[in-house]
This record gives structure tokens, sequence and C-alpha cells, in this order.
């Protein structure tokens, strides 16, 4: 069956009701898919389904449902039994997931019932975008003075509860971290050699503070499957895995886009238009003050545009263009952060070669401009003064769109902040400033 | 010694030219750390290094340098035994990067040389962003008839070669894939349990053709560490595995948010000043070609400028909030169709949820500038003129905004090419033509 057919199939078990069949039905799919089915119904459906199905599916299902659909309010919803049930199956990180939605009296209830429920509640007390948020404390750790053989055996014990562990953690009394081996290479090895001999260094452990930008960009650089995570004391208390690294590399691209369109994060891209409304208005109204400030300037030059009221119609011209290569620079230098590890210094130069880049488009435009002024007004002082401004506006467009996001980073504030709205106001404000200051003292 | 400090301690040792000491101090690092500090060394050093480096770790920095520092072209200074040596050592899929780099000719000399060079020679026909561009051939792949315990000896042969295979893939004697089984579940079996009980449906396979954004898309959603590369005739040639993907998604956002600018998608983030310009200019030239079409209706409309002149004031406002509202309605969506699996049917009632949005936010923001008008003015008349203009103009860009990206998607066309720049030129026609034209219908 087509994804796209599932849906109406669905439907119509659901219209009789045949608890075996959808049973049945839901057994045959992922728990990814069961969740994008799980969407597209109401409340009342979804809690009816996640009482019927499987343990094992129903909690993978939830977990896999987007945040925007609320999957931990069924939680609430559910018979407390059945609640247990299912938050028994599911990988802490998981459980902590869909009870840290609830509110607080909620998460206490839910939390008081379960099994396990202390230790989703410390996995709650690390913050949402830290390693310790997004960390499962599941793994593998192996004493460090087992053989490889004795190791294998500890692994078969208590890997049996575990989906997928990808290296195995040796660890010393203290819980402290004394190297990774993988399974492969244990399942190589002579039973009698002694596990250190076995084990690296892993090429980068991050501990519970580390920010989940920086937990993504060193398991990416590293080519791990999983990393670490340590305590203050340097103690081993959970791992990351890539499949939350690719979670967190999506919503934090989101959160950049949105960012540089001055869309507060915390808008959903699947939610409401009452959410939308919340999160946008507020940045249009901010930008209405600078947008009034540019306008100023056009006011301030009122006898210039009265005298010329051909300028009224080159004004949109070079402030566009302005508001267009600045937005150009600030996106790749944004994004040059984002990627690149590199010095401050080296920073640094970026402004200088946007500048170059603004030299020389803003000559280019500012030259075709000039012509098609001096071909329609027929008069060479009206072009150069064109030419400057629009010159002038690209240059203020280059260095504001590189400076601005490279300053915001080494005040240690997230450059992504810098969004196009701002640039825009500036090469705005820049662009009819320049042109009408110009034309007042060259022109009149 | 902090990452800052690892520049300037190499340069040191490089003066000195102490052959040992280089090599010492680079064996104690990752080769991605490697990689970074051959990327601040002239060409003269970075062949030097390679030359006297372990060839294992010679060759994996070599893998991991940043594409725009060409790797590739090292591989045609440096002498072919050497190139011999590296190029064995590589994984198939790195090798084939490096020499996808190089010009026909050159391809064809490394090739004829090097080990394997057929192989490579293969992973090179395929489309660069596809599944077939990306995939590694080096997996495991145990025979259907085996038991587990069979298995295990076929997979420690198979494996002493390979870096991490994370799934063990089963085919029938057609090369067909028969199911995946992971080490894990192998070791945890009986060593005479047959295999065929223990494997299990991949969730998914990609095939040869499949485009690397779909690849990333189908290993993120179902949490797969690896997932296997069909051919036309369904047999298992290679695999992909999430390390890949997560510079896929790197890559795509990088493009993405720079088309989202409008700089064309060949400039590289850390590229250099010419390429910026080059990359840059043609996208900015076309927009001078817009902007002076909305110039036009300002043209058009001099008379009413001339009778109002404050109105030259106001048009930067009506058009530069539009392009706001524009803008974030476009990031939304385009983000929204880059993460959401949502049905056309469902993706069209995103333009009705947007058109609200503006709806509500224009008359907000169209309220505020009217009674600043009539503050300023005295006249009521101008304030439900500047109203009505606001209002339009966000309307018309709340639509565009959403509308213009789900079109492209409909007719199959990136999404992402809808950049801000022509949403901001058409609300900025949409500004004046409202603005001007209801002006001077109802103020003239």
């Amino acid at each position: 069956m087509k994804p796209e057919e599932r849906g109406p199939y669905l439907q119509s078990l659901l219209e009789q009701k045949s608890t075996g069949e959808v049973r049945e039905y839901f057994a045959s799919l992922h728990p990814s898919d069961v969740a994008d089915l799980l969407e597209d119904l109401n409340e009342d459906e979804r809690l009816w389904v996640l009482s019927i199905l499987p343990t094992e599916l129903a909690s993978e299902s939830l977990a896999e449902m987007e945040e925007a659909e609320h999957p931990g309010e069924l939680l609430t919803r559910l018979d407390p039994d059945r609640v247990d049930e299912l938050v028994a199956e599911l990988a802490d990180d998981d459980a902590a997931d869909l009870i840290g939605e609830l509110g607080p009296e909620e998460q206490a209830r839910v939390l008081s019932t379960v099994e396990g429920g202390d230790e989703i509640q410390e996995l709650l007390e690390y913050p949402e975008e830290t390693a310790g948020g997004i960390m499962t404390r599941d793994l593998i750790a192996v004493p460090s003075g087992h053989t490889c053989g004795e190791a294998l055996d500890e692994i078969r014990r208590q890997a049996a509860e575990m989906e997928d562990f990808y290296s195995i953690f040796v660890t010393d009394r203290n819980g402290n971290l004394r190297g990774v081996v993988s399974l492969q290479d244990l399942v190589l090895a002579q039973p009698g050699t002694p596990i250190l001999e076995e084990v690296e260094d892993p090429p980068a452990l991050v501990s519970v503070e580390t920010d989940q930008e920086d937990v993504g960009r060193a398991l990416s650089r590293y080519n791990m499957a999983s990393i670490g995570v340590v305590d203050p004391l340097n103690r081993l208390v959970g791992r990351v895995t890539f499949d939350d690294v690719i979670d967190v590399i999506e919503a934090e691209t989101t959160e950049d886009i949105l960012r540089f369109a001055a869309v507060s994060d915390e808008e959903e891209v699947r939610g409401g238009t009452r959410e939308a409304i919340r999160s946008r208005l507020p940045w249009l109204i901010a930008n209405l003050g600078t947008a009034a400030l540019a306008a100023s300037v056009v006011w301030y030059y009122q006898d210039t545009i009265d005298a010329i009221v051909t300028l009224a119609a080159v004004m949109p011209i070079i402030a566009g263009m302005g508001g267009n290569a600045g937005t150009q620079a600030l996106a790749v230098t944004v994004r040059r952060i984002a990627v690149a590890d590199e010095s401050l210094t080296e920073r640094w130069r970026v402004v200088g070669k946007e500048v170059v880049v603004g030299l020389v488009n803003g000559l280019v435009l500012g030259g075709i401009l000039a012509l098609a002024g001096l071909f329609l007004a027929g008069q060479p002082m009206y072009g150069l003064v064109v030419m400057m401004a629009m010159w002038g506006n690209l240059i203020v467009a280059s260095f504001a769109g590189a400076f601005i996001p490279i300053f915001l980073e080494s005040l240690g504030v997230d450059p992504a902040v810098a969004s196009s709205i701002f640039v825009t106001a500036l090469t705005d404000l820049a662009g009819f400033f320049l042109l009408l200051g110009l034309a007042s003292a060259l022109l009149l």
C-alpha cells in the first residue's frame, strides 16, 4: 500500500471499529509510520488506537509523533495502568520528552506512579537544549578489569533490554570512563585478552551541560554513532546517539531559517494560525519602528523630492538592491559561522571580503543604473548621484551583512538573531540618506 | 593543547622541518583534527606532511578535508606510489569523492594505477547527489543459508578490513536482500540457529538513483545507522551510513539558506571574493529588473506624489513591511515543505492559514500606521488610505510567501528557489500600487 493510501484505509477500519483488523494493520507498520497515521486522527481515535495496540508499538509510535501534536498530553487522558505500561516500554529519553511536555502537577502525577519515575525525573532536570536534556542513561558499561570474553557475557546480560548500543563504554570502579570498544572489536578479539588492551580513547566526550548544537558538531566531526556524556565529576552518566543529533540538526536549521526571516523560534513550522500571528506580529511591530526611521529620512528631504519627483521612483531601487545585497552577505556569513570552525581573526577577515564584494557589485549595478538614468533623464549629474548612492549603499549592505553576525558571535550572542529584517531596515535608511542627501547637495 | 594552539605549534615544528616530531604530533590527533591543520598550510607544506604521515592517518585526513580546499588535487602532485598507498587505504566512497574532483584525464591516470580502480570508477559513474554517488560498496553480506555461528565466522573474515558496519545484510545467491540482522542479535543468538530466523525486514531501502535528500529522510525517519542501496535488479550494491547523511543534511541546509537569500548554491560558504561576486551579481542584476518594475509604478504616479509629497515617506514603510511579512511566510512555508511529509491538499491549506495571518497582522499594522498618520497629518481620509494599503499589501505578502513555494513544489521544482528577493520585489510592486493608486483615487 502506498503511504498516501494508508490514511483512507485506516479510516475505513476505524468506521468498522474492528479492533482485530486495526491491530493487525498497525502491526505491519514501522512506529514512525504509525505515528504519521496517529497525527491525522482526532484525539478520541488516537486514544482508542493507543489502548488497543501492542504496548511496545504503541509506546514507540507515541515517541515518534511530532512535538507539535502534543503526544505527551495523550498520557494524561489514557488509563493510568496503560500509561505505566507505555512509559515502562519507552527509552528513558523518550519518556522524559513526553512527560516534559506536561505541566508540573501532571508531571508529578505521572512520575509518581510509573516504574523508573525517579530516573526520568533526573533527566527532566537538565535544560532541554543540553547534552543532559537529549541523552539517554541506557548504555552498556563494562568494568575495566574484565577480559573480552567476560565483557561479552556482561554485554549479553545488559543488552537484552536495549535497542542499539553502538559502542561499549569501559569504566573503572568510580564510574570514570577508561575508553570505548566496539562490539565488532570484542567479537574479533581472543576471549582471554584484557579489555583494556582493546579499548580506545573516544575522539570526543561531552558534559551534561554542553549545548546540543556542540554535541551535534562533535559527533558529526568525528563520525561517531554515539557520544558519551559525563557529569561534572567526570563520571559517565549517559550517551547521545546519531539519531538524536539528526533531530537536533533539523530543529536548529529550522530555528536558523526562521530567525533569519524574523519569525520567533517558538513558532512550530506545522503550527496553527493563532500561533503564527503571535510569533510574527511583535517582530513586525518592532520593524515598524525601524521603517519609520527610514521614512523620516525621506520626510526630512521632502523639498528635494518636491523639486525632483523622479527621485521617488529611484528610491526603492537603491534601497531594495541594498537590502538584497545585505541579505546575501548575511546568509553566507551566518552559515559560515554555523559550519566552519574558525578563529575570530579569520572571521573578521570575512568582513573585508564582503566589503570588496560590495565595492565590485555596487560599481556594476550603479553603472547600469547611471546609464539608464542618463538615457531616461539625459542629465550626467543625475546619473552620477544615482550611481554613487547605489555604490555606497551596496558597501554599507555588504559590511553590515558580515559585520553584524560576527560581532554578535564575538559577544557570545547567537548570530542567527541578526535577521534580514534589520539589515534591510539599515539599508533602507542608508539608501534614502545617500540618494536624497547627494541629490540635495549636487542637483539642487 | 587547545585547538587554537595547534596551528602555531605546528608552524614551529614545520620551521624546524623535524620529520619525527611532526609525525609524532599528528599521530596523537584524530584525522578530522589533522585535516583542519592541513587546511591552514600552503600546498607545499600539505604535500610534505602527507608524504611523511603514517599512510592510514594521511589518507583519512585527506578524506576529512573540506571540499572547498580541493584535497583531490593533492593526489595529482604526490608521488604516484604514495598515491597508490593512500587510495588503497581509503574507503571506496572517500576515494571516489577525492578522485571525482579531478578532470577526466587526471581521473583516468590515477584510476589506471591504483588498486581497486575499477570499483572506484563504477562509483564515479553515479550522479553525485544520488544514493549511488554517496554510498560505499564495503558492507558485510552473509549468505541466507548460514547459521548464526557460521555468520559470525564469516563476519570475522569480512570485517577485518572495515571500520564500522552497523548492520549485517543477509542475501540470497542472486544478491537479493533477504533481510538485515544486527551484530548484537547475532551475538545473543544460539550459534546453531539459522540466520533467517534472526533477520528482520529493513524499515527502508533506497535505490542507486534515489536523491540524496530522500536517502537522508529515510534514514532519519527510521533512525537507521546505515541503509542498504539496491540496483535496478534489486541486488544489494552498497550502503549509506548516518555520517554521510549528516554531511548531506548540512550541505542541503547551506544550499537552502543561500538560495533563500538569492545566493547561487555554487558559492562555497568559505569561498573567496571572486567566487562570491560571480555567484551573487547575476541575481542582483536580475533583481534590478524587478526593482525597475516597482519603480515604474512610482514613476506612473509621479503627479500623485507631486501633489502629496509625504506619500514618498510612507511608500517605504508599506513596501518594507510587506517584504518582511512575505519573508516570514516564505521561510515558514519553505521549511514546512522541507521537514513535513504532507499531501498536496494539506499543503494548499497552508496558503489559507497564511492569508488569515496576513489579514490579522495587516489590520494591526495598518491601524497603528493610520493612527500615526491621523496624528501627524490630521486627515482621516489620509489615514484610511495608508491603512488600506498596508492591509492589502500584507495580504498579498502572506499569500505570495505561501503560494509561490507550494506552487513550485507541485510543479516538481525545488521550493527553495523561491528566494526572498522575488517575494520582496512583488511586495514592493503591490505596496506602491496600492498606496499610490488609492491615494490618487481618494485623496486627489
